[in-house]
């Protein structure tokens, strides 16, 4: 099928989707729990063709690692469609009406985007993920996963057909793109009179290919090099604390941290800082001063400042003040999740005010920016760009809103 | 100047103005008002040339109309200015901060959206409008305006300039690209990591091309293709009142009606309601029933239910029903502003349901989709899409926000 016949066929299942009421669309999640269920065993069949095919071409144990499927990570998909079930409809509201000057009365109501484009890589699970948040508010999905979890994606795609159709719901409410053409995304990408939003998950390659060439509005997601600034005034226990689990709890998603900026004011304990990290694996890319301080630490290119490693790997700076860890983090980071660790009140307010970032924290771990943590209930992806939604992004992040304007034959003068 | 450098300097001046407090904010508004008093022979002076130009090139009447200020504009330029003013800053507020079940106390701050670049043609009101609410809400503006007005442009950034440099602010806080190269646009439009937001304001070609070749996120303006659908419930009267206020009261604005769908209902009365519409001047260009039942009307093309006339022609035709109608609008559209003149509550209902766009009216004109209308006390255009904001757009629109987050060592688990 053709990206304009996807598209089209999308537009088309708008209106159904768009018209359910929150029960029903609870139902068919409903629906889509059990289903998952019922196929575990075709489901797993599939990841075991995609991992096999994977393996041959010599994959990387990571790599297969987000690729496989098995029985509790089935249980988490089911366990995460329940939990969507259970939140707030994001449409469901009728928000307060107010007159107007003129005596009409306005409603600003929250509705669905419409048509979303995902595309992503690896994990199969974001199969269900998308799928099961675009229904809840209201959208209609397209998904393009990897290709080399086709296979699975298939059998995760048919368990959500059936249950669409079991509420007598057109099956292109979720669209599977099947095929593995890279011409086909990038034709989606630029069909912007059909599809209404593009969610890029996955590595820094697609991602910047998909901001260069859409014309469809673009959240961009995830990038971050996210740092940490131990200023002068910090409890420095706690610093040490924050660093440690910044870094080594989780290293390989993208809100951990992935440089360390250390006011000079502590270069006679630096050791303190960073063998409790060294011991735990990390291996420090340091300054010159750092250098010279922890001679365990390999020194740092200008290239390392502005990498994101996901890995146990940590760059590590020494700063003469504030203003120059902002500085650093103006000019290397990915605005996703800052952080200040620091006693001193002027401190921490003018890190909040300068640094320009989603999520900027004081005294507390950049491994918060999630969407369960924030609240939100779910999470689609954490959007690093300033337009529409910024930070972990849950299902309100997939609605827009309407002016409903009533009159009773206002003309304007 | 270069793309970059121009860029760069934007950047630079971003944190002293978004580190002024709203009453440094509304001093230095209050000069530019006093500015633009003082200077006016001096405006006045800069836009003769300009229009000179422009007659030379043989321009239309209506575009030397836009072009030009007299000393009413520069008033009405100074009124606007004491207007926004008056208004809340957007950024000023400090939320409701909540505690997240980690023990994180989370503020989602609203925050400037940092560096704004406006492209527009024409009317160099629009230089101050959009300096004046860009200064507002703590953003730096990158103005491009058309080379027809650059003298008049310069004439007014000038005016900014001094107003800045009363009170010590950098003058980048407000730049305009004095390069008539289109080239120049071009390339500021794929300057992501330094223009954090691109408006485009002007004819659909100009629209379409920034659309296109933008990786700075956009804000697509103003292309309004709107429709009117009166249904057979509707109140006749109030149908010819409002028909006749949509497309004669102001025709060359976005929010003018283009196209009327009427209730074949109607068709006996169809006279009632066009005769009107021609008598004020309006061209009918109607489908084969409606030139059938009003020999004044031209034969409408496929081409006439897809032009934005800004003109007193208009698009009619017949429908059978609602679902037509609200067909025809979903294929032609720009989701700009649609209108359903009805009294049965269903109508209205499904109407509001179905229809895809920034505003939608029920018995009252297209034509109060409008900032000042919406209560939001200034307009720096029309949102016809779904990100970020939608239909007129005031200060919120140049803002986006920060999730501030303050802990006490909390590290995840």
């Amino acid at each position: 099928m053709d990206a304009v016949e996807i598209a089209r066929r999308a537009q088309q299942a708008r209106s159904a989707v768009a018209r359910c009421t929150s029960e029903e669309k609870n139902a068919v999640l409903l629906s889509v729990a059990d289903m998952l269920d019922a196929q575990r065993e075709r489901i797993l069949a599939a990841n075991a063709c995609d991992l096999e095919g994977a393996a041959q071409s010599s994959a990387q144990t990571a790599f297969l690692d987000r690729l496989r499927v098995t029985q509790e990570r089935i249980d988490g998909m089911i366990e995460g469609v329940r939990q969507v079930i259970s939140l707030p409809d994001p449409c469901a509201r009728t928000p307060q009406a107010h007159v107007l000057a003129s005596g009409i009365t306005c409603v600003r109501q929250p509705v669905p985007f419409g048509v979303i484009l995902m595309i992503y890589e690896s994990r199969p699970n974001v199969t269900v993920d998308a799928a099961v948040l675009g229904i809840k508010s209201g959208n209609v999905m397209i998904l393009r996963g990897g290709k080399e979890s086709l296979a699975t994606n298939r059998a995760l795609r048919d368990c959500l057909a059936a249950a669409l159709e079991q509420h007598h719901l057109p099956t292109d409410i979720v669209q599977l793109v099947e095929d593995t053409d890279r011409q086909r995304v990038q034709e989606l990408i630029r069909l912007r009179r059909y599809i209404d939003l593009v969610i890029p998950r996955g590595s820094a390659a697609l991602i910047r290919t998909v901001v260069e060439n859409s014309t469809v509005p673009v959240i961009e997601t995830g990038s971050g090099i996210c740092h940490m600034y131990i200023d002068s005034s910090a409890e420095w226990e706690t610093a040490i604390a924050l660093a440690l689990n910044a870094k080594v709890q989780r290293p390989s998603v993208c809100n951990a941290m992935e440089t360390l900026l250390v006011h000079a004011f502590w270069q006679p304990r630096i050791g303190d800082l960073l063998q409790p990290l060294a011991d735990a694996g990390v291996e420090i890319r340091g300054d010159e001063k750092i250098c010279r301080c922890f001679p365990a630490a390999h020194p740092a290119t200008e290239e390392d400042w502005g990498t994101e490693y996901n890995d146990l790997i940590l760059s590590v700076a020494f700063v003469p003040d504030e203003e120059a860890a902002i500085s650093h983090i103006q000019q290397y980071g990915t605005r996703h999740s800052e952080c200040i660790v620091a006693t001193d009140r002027q401190a921490v307010e003018r890190f909040m005010q300068e640094v320009d970032a989603a999520v900027i924290y004081a005294n507390a771990s950049t491994r918060f920016t999630d969407g369960f943590e924030f609240g939100l209930g779910a999470e689609i992806g954490i959007s690093t760009q300033k337009m529409h939604v910024r930070g972990p992004m849950g299902l309100e992040a997939l609605t827009t809103y309407e002016y409903r304007m009533f009159g009773d034959g206002q003309i304007r003068s």
